[in-house]
């Protein structure tokens, strides 16, 4: 009992607070071309998602659309945070059928990208 | 004993997957001017950290400096995720004198930002 307690404050710890072992952050901003339709551009929010899944390095994945009251954006609209348990893990993810097939299809509707990876301090 | 196992297994799952009720992350990109000294720069870190500290609304908080090998970074050198429970906490932690002070501090050095906030999907 006392050790299932222990266990579930742990892992309360780390889901509030990076872990010791930090997980490595590729950060994804994108912004779409004008000629972009809305169809298109939900078409590569599913097809990111999908691909999340396809990769078995990739420990965590979450997207969102930019909702910040500050106009800092520099026009990106897009936001994706997907997690691997180390650099390894983007190795594996960067080269992949799946992520090539995805820059392929995601390329020509695609404005800018800025892409920033960090370990979680 | 079956309910704490059900509750390490719910934790478990939050600690890898967005929650059914989604954070609001607040993501942030710096790079500092080419004048700023490493001694500036790391008192930019500190102060960001202690600043997260300083605002009861800030649920987590990481950070790192990049480490990308895409070079798709346009000179952005750090990454500060800043986690809300919902968009109400951001409204307390943008105006707060801790905020304001720290933005005071930033400025002199910083080359540009870009933010997008995001609520998890």
């Amino acid at each position: 009992m006392k050790t299932l307690l222990t266990f579930a404050t742990a892992l309360l710890l780390m889901s509030t607070a990076p872990a010791a072992d930090a997980p490595y952050r590729h950060v994804v901003f994108f912004k779409f071309k004008d000629s972009a339709s809305a169809e298109q551009v939900q078409a590569i929010e599913k097809d990111f998602i999908a691909l999340a899944k396809k990769v078995d390095t990739v420990k965590a994945f979450e997207w969102g659309t930019n909702v910040s009251p500050e106009g800092l954006n520099d026009g990106f609209t897009h936001c994706f945070l997907v997690t691997f348990a180390d650099k390894a893990g983007l190795e594996v993810y960067l080269p992949h059928p799946a992520h090539q097939e995805f820059v392929g299809k995601l390329k020509p509707i695609l404005d800018k990208a800025c892409v920033l990876d960090y370990t979680a301090k």
